[in-house]
């Protein structure tokens, strides 16, 4: 006779004769009962949702037993990081970090002024952009290895978004003033989402939609660079492929330049295959790094000797010196700027931390050290709050510094200090030099630049593994291409939750047959050994049953009897129908609808005179059942904890389990 | 040694020496390994999906192997239902429509007079809705139980929403327009979605949201009554209870009118005990029924006796005599009110919808029919549009009518014709003795009429059941009473959806231990039985594993083994882990961010010397798995049928299962 165990019962010092007998328990059932999870009270209950939704990293696991003291330091230590790993200092770490941050600084100058001209702003704008953020980040950020600075995407973000609102043509004070108010709530958002510790918000973009915006913005950014190099004055502000493409050859008999064209062709050449060099050996990473300075130098000098400006090749002309000055006073605070900012903010902050989020957990990975994401995003509203009171414009992570970053042997966010203070030295003493830089040469290197955006090895990766995911991809791709960012962006953002949703609503229901001499069940689409048993339908619901799909679950499984019947009726040795086995194994949760989408079943199957069997709820589950007496009108003995004992008990001859 | 049954091939017919050391068997493994579906082609998956999705009632199960002829019959039957069920009409059945056509009738007349107010239209209208929709629903509809025509909350959300954009009291034809736009778009919304099976959208409004909507939309509907209960002239015209109490008792001194209040009063008090002695006793259902009627002819005779309309009684005055005159010029097809009305429609179709497709369902399950739930959308939408041309308002569903036609012993839709048919008649005969009718009484009905939709016994069990199904239900309730139905409605949706999102981005991790002497492994929250096994850390992940959470479940996960490596650090006894088993049967599906997180969990297990071992990956998942390759990364040999599979072959030792 088997055993009952309860709850906090114990069983151990089995006896020789129950040892004996124990394989006939395996197979006479095992005497366990479901299990019903102790009852927390409701406060309990919310408060452990709670820290597992915003808190699941446990980020306060250091401060248990602390004194006082302590707590208040590491407090600090906590917003400031710097005070931890400063302590660890020394000299060979700074070797690197000074290697690297001259590495990336090199890369991000002339970067910054291409990607200042993307966001319509002066070039300067760029290079401040590239001073004050990386040192506030290097006080508050945990990532050893993100580069900061100005990036393509959130440049061609701002671009795009501001000059829908004004002209920076006409009115370049008004143009900048804006584009400061939205680095500040951009900076707010960010901010504020990781001191809310909402930042899973940003999980809800798909990895698959980012490849695709991503190649689309990089596709876009290159494009638009089509106007620097070939040299047209007259070229569309939209962004999309069919204006630029009409741009592009409508101007190809007059505003094609060929000087400016062949300065652009040869340098892009040379950068390209620097890149390439960089690619294949892994070792000559600084040739890639160094190219684009390198070909700034070259080209301006080139330039100037040949005054080639007088031949129609369009120059940077002047770059105001001096570093930041403040611009808190330009922020629209109030007016009807005030609401556009913001908009054009959030939407900017959210991209940069997706993009510095997702660099951030990489390198994290490769070099196996913990980050904070929520913390991070502190770090990075702050630098760019503060960023939008020094003229800067919106900051964060950039893919391909941070990579030379690494390659080039950082170890902190020293490597940030360093190459923010050779922009500054840049700003106080070289900026007349670039006086004579032909836009081309920014063009091929925004265009360089951006092509490593183009993750076709992913894409294609994608397109293998999961369609639904490619699907994603291409529509996020071709809603920039074809659109605009904006709408590219909402594409891919809605095609992420439609996937969600699309899940929940229709989930998986599988019919479970017998592996037979066990007293496993499986699905019999994926074992063609498992057998039905005769008599019984077992089914298993692949979800938790909410309001989204309880009804389809509940019309599906009848539906799975339904398809059984006939089945009955065509082989007149199948015996007829007695039992319904439900496997609520994968069912994590029941709300109300889904209860009474089981009450519903449970009439439906008494009028066709079949039982209905649970097999091994789940602790919510089973308590929600209890809870709204629906235990009581199946009774206590249709409750088993696997599909196996349930057979066992209901069906016990129709199974071959030896 | 264990033989292993790769996919199609049969192992029956085993010998007796096998079936002998079959009980080795189960304990040395059974020989099955984990399954691979058979791959199907790309189009036979996309066809599949949407199969499931869209059709997911088989609808056109009897359209197989059938003659053209027939095909096109059947077809025609299944838009126009009528000509199905009407060859199986008889006397027994009619005579069950023709008394509980004629009760329904006596309830909808005086509803219809007060529902057309609650909505700012002429009483006729209310009339009008309640003679050519149900005509139409009879020919379409599949629902033998529901009584159709205006209700309450559809008439509270178009009165409020179209007097937002027009005056009906210095603007009525144009208001009277716009009602008849919305109640268009309705239609077309309500038919679109069921034509292109898009039915399931109204699932998303979850059941606990719908039941604090309505009570909320309930109150507030009896709130605004007080305006016709109390005789005030001078009522707000916003529904939030702040507003709807200034004015009542702003008015006490001069607006309140005595002999109002003693007609609304009284009238209510035999309303109220006549619904209770239909409650108590079911077979008095009539006198619940007919009271209404009742009250209107005593209340219109007293008033004409004690010509009490000088005494400051408000009357109906004049009702329009005649039938429905023709509308359809009158819809806006273009101008400024075209948005408006299309805006409006929508979000009335679609509650017009859930209250009609929830009634549908309810007394089909009560009488165990099918109903095509996206069907029934075509016919409401269709009813709606030519609603739309013959002077009607939305029409749906009724709860309370539906109730007594269900007792009355309706037996098919022809119990809508004869309400309908009364309809007519009073139409054209019986309008002129309604002009003594006072508006207290029609208050008195629909107060009456709406406390049935406060249902808050449900309210209890769900509060019981599911607390935050509870906050979904107080969130709809409070956002109704406190600011309008709109912001009520779309809270409730909000609220909805984020419940499904927060299930999808935090979804629940457990850690297994094994029955003793069992093979079987549970929660050990839920089995205080469950032993840990020792150095093997076993985790179930009870979700698909998508972008949402595929990071978070990759991070519990870690902090799952850090929480074990504590425990060992404090306990020496307890040897170090070497394996990490993850139980992967709830996991349905994997997109390509979580295969990248089982990437970077291996890698991590890898730093810290632990093996990762898979169990029960389902046919998505083993199939994307090897898609991308993952299998082989890991190893065939780490994947395994079931977790005590792997525990058997990695930690034999360590647990005790015979």
């Amino acid at each position: 006779m088997p055993r009952t165990v309860s709850d906090g019962g114990e069983d151990h010092g089995a006896d020789v004769a129950s040892r004996t007998s124990s394989h006939r328990r395996m197979e006479h059932g095992h005497g366990y009962k479901v299990g019903i999870p102790p009852k927390k009270s409701l406060l309990t209950e919310f408060s452990d949702a709670v820290k597992e939704t915003f808190f699941a990293d446990d980020p306060l696991r250091q401060y248990k037993d602390q004194p006082k003291s302590k707590k208040l330091w590491l407090g600090l230590q906590h917003i400031f990081p710097v005070l931890d790993w400063s302590r660890r200092y020394s000299l060979s770490k700074f070797k690197g970090d000074f290697i690297a941050g001259l590495t990336i600084a090199s890369l991000c100058i002339p970067q910054d002024i291409g990607y200042s001209k993307l966001a319509n702003l002066p070039a300067e704008v760029g290079l401040y952009s590239s001073f004050v953020p990386p040192l506030i980040y290097a006080v508050m950020g945990s990532s050893r290895d993100i580069a900061i600075g100005p990036v393509a995407v959130v440049s061609l973000l701002l671009g795009t978004l501001l000059q829908n609102e004004i002209d920076p043509k006409t009115h370049p004070l008004e143009y900048r003033r804006l584009a400061f108010t939205a680095t500040f709530f951009a900076g707010v958002t960010q901010a504020a989402l990781g001191f809310f510790r909402l930042g899973f918000i940003i999980e809800f973009l798909s990895h698959a939609a980012i490849v695709g915006f991503m190649a689309g913005a990089a596709i876009t950014i290159a494009l638009q660079q089509l106007k620097g190099f070939l040299g047209i004055a007259d070229f569309t502000k939209k962004s999309d492929i069919v204006s630029v493409m009409k741009s592009v050859w409508g101007n190809v008999h007059h505003g094609w330049n060929w000087q400016t064209i062949l300065i652009g062709a040869s340098f892009l050449a040379f950068l390209l295959v620097a890149k390439y060099i960089g690619k294949r050996n892994k070792k000559l990473f600084w040739v890639s790094a160094i190219a684009p300075l390198t070909s700034v130098i070259i080209s301006t000098f080139f330039v100037y000797i040949t005054r080639a400006d007088k031949h129609g090749v369009a120059i940077v002309k002047n770059i105001r010196k001096g570093i930041n000055p403040a611009s808190a006073s330009l922020i629209y605070f109030t007016g009807p700027y005030l609401a556009t900012g913001f908009k054009i903010g959030v939407v900017a902050g959210m991209i940069g931390l997706t993009e510095a989020i997702a660099i951030g957990r990489t390198f994290a990975g490769l070099k196996d050290y913990q980050i904070d994401g929520n913390k991070e995003m502190v770090a990075l509203g702050t630098m760019n709050i503060v960023g939008s009171m020094t003229s800067c414009y919106v900051a964060t992570g950039s893919f391909s510094r941070s990579a030379v970053n690494y390659m080039a042997g950082c170890k902190t966010a020293v490597s940030n200090v360093v190459m923010s203070t050779v922009v500054m030295l840049t700003l106080l003493l070289i900026t007349p030099l670039f006086k004579y830089t032909p836009n081309a040469i920014l063009s091929s290197i925004i265009i360089s630049a951006v092509l490593g955006l183009i993750d076709y090895e992913s894409a294609y990766l994608i397109w293998k593994v999961d369609k639904l995911d490619f699907l994603a991809c291409m529509g996020a791709f071709f809603g920039v291409i074809f659109s605009s960012v904006e709408y590219g962006l909402l594409i891919a953002v809605a095609i992420s939750l439609a996937k969600i949703l699309l899940q929940v609503t229709r989930p998986r229901t599988v019919l479970l047959g017998n592996l037979p001499r066990t007293t496993i069940y499986r699905n019999v689409e994926q074992y063609p050994d498992a057998t039905k048993v005769p008599g019984v339908v077992i089914i298993r619901v692949d979800s938790a049953i909410y309001f989204t799909n309880s009804n389809y679950i509940k019309e599906r499984i009848l539906r799975w009897l339904r398809d059984e019947e006939e089945e009955q009726q065509h082989d007149q040795k199948l015996p007829k129908t007695e039992f319904l086995i439900a496997d609520l194994s994968p069912v994590i949760d029941i709300d109300t609808s889904g209860i009474h989408a089981l009450e519903e079943l449970l009439k439906a199957l008494e009028k066709r005179k079949i039982q209905l069997v649970l097999a091994n709820p789940g602790p919510a589950v089973i308590q929600k059942l209890r809870s709204a007496k629906f235990t009581d009108m199946i009774g206590e003995d249709k409750i088993h904890l696997t599909v196996g004992d349930a057979v066992k008990k209901f069906a016990p001859k129709m199974v071959d389990n030896v």
